[in-house]
């Protein structure tokens, strides 16, 4: 393989529930890849081992060793210090990880250059590479999920901020009286707009007697309402479910407004699963950033769904340990 | 000169009141300076005559022809479109400036290449490669003023996005809920911490029968009230005006915090009249950043105020005219 490819990279995507390994040609091909629990309640240790397992697992499956790779790109939920290679603060799925030392353990044991990167900001880079924004040189992408989380290219360039924690779009407050977040912010993004904030306005409406197919999609039990559920009813017309959608859509709207305003950039990119309801939630957005923008940046933006799916964050690791190891060797 | 100094650069910043012009040695050092009024409500062409005739007199005094000079960089207020070189939409202080060709009028006149930056983003590169930004790789500045402007430094390069509009920071939602701006957003940073916010926020205390030594300042009439009186007065311990300024002053940590999350630059650069009141305005926002934001980021970021005063922008107009010269002669 090295001698057909050139030398490959390995990249490792660490979710809060799954670890994705993949194998990547010096081009940037996807050559394997692979998947296994992150079962993260199990605590740092056990998933690091997991983590390990995973790498030499589909080394072993394509008759690799790791001395024959040019690196090894890992992407992880959290506040990373990519210089130093440290998670510094876990993100909500990944309790426990705090100031781990992530690139140190990979290279001690695997003895080949390894590096961090925040996931999103690796799904962007993935994304620019090898996805919707290929060619394009300044984008912001957006990670629709649980949370919101971004990332960014600017003058074709990732941008990581002074230690690699840039990005975190989805706390920007935009509503200074709005509810208090997790990350000791106020009326962020994240709490109004993403698939959390959907479930929990779901869960209030039904509780407070609100009529909807919800009710019965969840089995009766308001708190078993998922963002994937209020989409589908949504979908299906039901108008409860498309209140809480429209409300969630108009902060996202917001949230893409500041950054146009802020970036002026040739590309959003909106990835994740809340993505993935296309226009019945991002349309509103659309429309907010014609009519609220300044006209030079909203004329030159464009706003589109992601490419790679949940693969956008092991192109963007694969990519990162590419060029971090060829600046090492320049 | 030219032969003293290599090429000299010539820059102008066209501001709402007063048209700076000066000129700059090859390596960035101001040769000399001059100063006069815009006269903006005249209209676009007298205002772009004195332009001329602002770069004329700087030539003559310092015995140059514009053949001697490099390039002409132009920092200008408004919506610009830096790669056509256009002023695209007006700023408020400048009505009538939409569509202006304006580096295509300047290359014509002066047959010598010329460039057009936002005003702020120019001041932001000049801070970077002349003032507080010095050695900087990733910066954003905020001009304090009537309004809220902002310039981006991103991987030690200026960050100006799709066409050259970006870091309008002072149009982020931040009160989705509040007051509409001109812009055609809501709630925008600059609508609830600048300048025009403190004294709009001022007149509507004192005409609600609100006791300050304002009102003495401003000869009785509430109308006459600057943002200054305002800073003056809460230097002095005028209770209402503290509290017009404590206002403005936690919005403006809002839109620091966000932009420490988005960016987490190593050094957020305050200029503009309302950065000169020091910690009675900027104070709180430090704090906010400490208390609300990543602590990976809040603990890598800066909060200085900017060197170059209202210099700022000549440096920077200066320094984008001598890198796109270089780019195209490359």
């Amino acid at each position: 393989m090295t001698g057909q490819h050139g030398t490959p990279i390995l990249a490792v995507d660490i979710g809060g529930t799954k670890i994705l390994t993949a194998l990547f040609s010096a081009d940037g091909k996807m050559l394997a890849k692979d998947v296994c629990p992150t079962l993260a309640d199990e605590g740092v240790k056990p998933v690091i081992e997991r983590l390990c397992s995973a790498i030499n697992d589909i080394l072993k499956q394509n008759n690799l060793k790791a001395s024959q790779l040019g690196g090894i790109g890992i992407a992880c939920a959290g506040g990373i210090d990519s210089g130093r290679g440290v998670v510094v603060t876990p993100s909500p799925n990944m309790a426990g990880w705090a100031d781990i030392p992530l690139a140190d353990i990979i290279r001690e044991r695997f003895k080949v250059s390894a590096f961090i990167i925040n996931d999103a900001s690796a799904a962007a880079l993935g994304e620019h590479r090898s996805g919707a924004g290929m060619g394009v040189n300044n984008l912001v992408l957006f990670t629709l999920g649980t949370g919101i989380g971004g990332g960014i290219i600017a003058n074709g360039e990732l941008y990581l901020g002074a230690v690699g924690a840039a990005a975190e779009i989805g706390h920007m407050t935009i509503d200074d009286d709005g509810p208090e977040c997790g990350c000791g912010n106020t009326g962020c993004l994240e709490m109004l707009a993403s698939g959390r904030a959907v479930e929990r306005d779901a869960v209030k409406r039904l509780n407070q007697g609100g009529k909807s197919s919800l009710s019965e999609m969840a089995g009766g039990k308001a708190e078993n309402i998922t963002a994937e559920m209020v989409g589908e009813a949504a979908q299906n017309g039901d108008t409860l479910a498309l209140d809480i959608l429209n409300r969630a859509a108009y902060y996202l709207g917001i949230g893409m407004v500041n950054i146009v305003n802020i970036f002026s950039p040739e590309m959003i990119v909106l990835g994740g699963g809340m993505a993935e309801l296309g226009d019945l939630f991002i349309g509103p957005g659309k429309k907010m950033v014609v009519e609220r923008a300044f006209p030079v940046s909203s004329r030159a933006v464009r706003i589109v769904t992601a490419q790679l799916g949940n693969e956008a964050g092991v192109y963007g690791a694969a990519a990162f340990a590419r060029d971090r190891s060829k600046r090492r060797t320049a």
